[in-house]
């Protein structure tokens, strides 16, 4: 039986083998998601991404239990975690996350928690978390969730795998702190506030409406007969159209998780209705085709050219007697 | 004249246009580039890094406004800013950046400022800055201040650029803000806190220096006759040792600025006593290597592949017809 055959047979430790080998990218890792691979396409990637102090870890512990839990409408989810943490790209800080976070879902079969410290570039981060999810997605994990940490480009990159990008931020982080989210909250499908029963708790969702009415107007201005007029636009009848709900939580109690579930059961289906889901795949895939042509190219370029060639390279720049664009023109020659 | 000559005899305008054909890499720009590149190499880099909300940028303006001053013992210095905004890939944030600090050095003809909003790639933004730094080397700017947001791998891969990393912190921020930092600290050459006079300004500097002591201990401890002891490093004495201080600033007025060129000075002065100079300029030109040989070698497969090819690749990635690492395969057949 094969390291893939293994995991599609459901056996957790061919998994955990696997998912160790996917983030090492070797030749056993690639082989085994080339086997998998026919077998992806079926799971709900989410993706959580908010800056540290909004109690994000808990409320991806929390999502991933009512998932399991399952309600009268839904039946129960088997729940995969992918902890991306770019920010500690010195630290073994993936370690100390994954045992804390055991505490909650220790012992389920239904959930697999897997967190990944930053190792090396992005883009392998990222390459690295689109081979994990495919394992988790073929191997049967019917959620995979997807958490990044912060601000920031590599949020971006890594929220672009998800089918629902889910922003969580929390009362009194600052002001400065809700700006700089700008660009992300044009990433979210659904806003949570989380650790909802602290003060300013109003302040936030007023902030985060106006962000959104900006990002979605829901009232068009119009002029007529001189005069400034707005009209509502009937957001409930325009099925093509999502406004990103806001939905409070509190984590750590359990508090808005049902009605959080629900969004998320929403988005899905909204995506499955409008053709959105067919086509943020296809994007997916495109930015993840994208990455591995990049490390390809680079990896046979290393073939081509010796350690000596490139040290003599390096030190004809240093001393500034070629360009760095003459130095790449003579490596590549 | 070419640009380049423009630029070497200090036409503000032809900088100002360089700048731009470098952002748009341009075969222009990397012309220019070539032409500048030998006279690069005498400015000071620094990379200065920070969460929003710790006053980086005011601080940044301080740094260029003090070094332009000069004193007794350092005279006045030609200063670029290149403020880099990658947690805002979808906002304008740059153009009004500049508008507001505009106020403070407008009319100084030794300051140049440069915003750049993310675009596209982030290796991109890296080669940009990298690019743009050359520029303002070439041009005769003796300091260079590249500001970026935030924490995560963007910033290291940009603060890899500098000579001297700077990073700020404010009281205030939360206990996980600081944690986060774990990762940014270690890259940290001078930490900088920032709007020291307010409260908690004493917890903020015993979290540093908690950090600073896991990361670089002074003190040695040891097993003698059954009991620990421990013994003091002796740091002044090591000249090849350099532990980051800690400089309280109020940047809005101007609060310990000296005493933070005194300490970005220095740090310069142990660079070149200690060879650390040469170090970080050659690992800043291989890692500016590798990403041009990243772009060059995807621009090359780009003119190989027709976009109906990589169309019908995408497809048959999404009807799970074939896995992504055999559609890279296939494509560079």
């Amino acid at each position: 039986m094969t390291l893939a055959q293994a995991v599609l047979a459901g056996e957790r430790l061919a998994l955990a083998r696997l998912l160790t080998q996917v983030e090492n990218d070797s030749d056993a890792g690639r082989a085994a998601l080339n086997e998998l691979y026919p077998h992806t396409g079926r799971a709900h990637l989410i993706g959580i991404t908010g800056a540290p102090g909004t109690g994000k870890s808990s409320l991806v512990n929390q999502v991933a239990l009512h998932f399991r839990k399952g309600t009268a409408s839904r039946a129960p989810q088997r729940v995969a975690v992918i902890a991306v943490d770019p920010s500690s790209p010195f630290t073994g800080g993936a370690v100390l996350g994954d045992r804390v976070r055991m505490k909650d879902l220790a012992g389920d079969q239904g959930v697999f928690i897997r967190s990944m410290a930053s190792r090396g570039s992005l883009g392998g981060l990222a390459q690295a978390t689109a081979g994990m999810t495919q394992v988790f997605d073929a191997a049967g994990f019917d959620v995979i969730l997807i958490e990044t940490v912060g601000a920031g480009q590599s949020e971006v990159d890594i929220a672009r795998l998800a089918h629902t990008t889910l922003v969580v931020e929390a009362p009194g982080l600052g002001d400065d702190i809700q700006a700089i989210k700008a660009g992300i909250l044009e990433i979210a499908d659904i806003l949570v506030i989380n650790k909802s029963d602290r003060p300013g708790v109003e302040n936030t969702e007023r902030a985060l409406k106006t962000m959104l009415d900006l990002a979605h107007p829901t009232q068009k201005i119009f002029k007529h007969h001189g005069q400034y007029m707005s009209v509502s636009v009937d957001v409930d009848h325009d099925a093509a159209l999502w406004i990103p709900p806001i939905q409070r939580t509190v984590a750590t109690e359990g508090k808005g998780l049902p009605e959080l579930l629900d969004a998320l059961e929403k988005h899905r289906a909204h995506l499955k209705a409008t053709g959105d889901w067919e086509r943020r795949e296809r994007a997916r895939l495109e930015a993840e085709l994208e990455t591995l042509i990049q490390e390809t190219l680079m990896a046979r370029f290393r073939t081509t050219v010796s350690a000596a060639q490139l040290d003599e390279a390096l030190d004809k720049l240093y001393r500034r007697k070629l360009s760095p664009h003459e130095t790449v023109a003579q490596l590549l020659k």
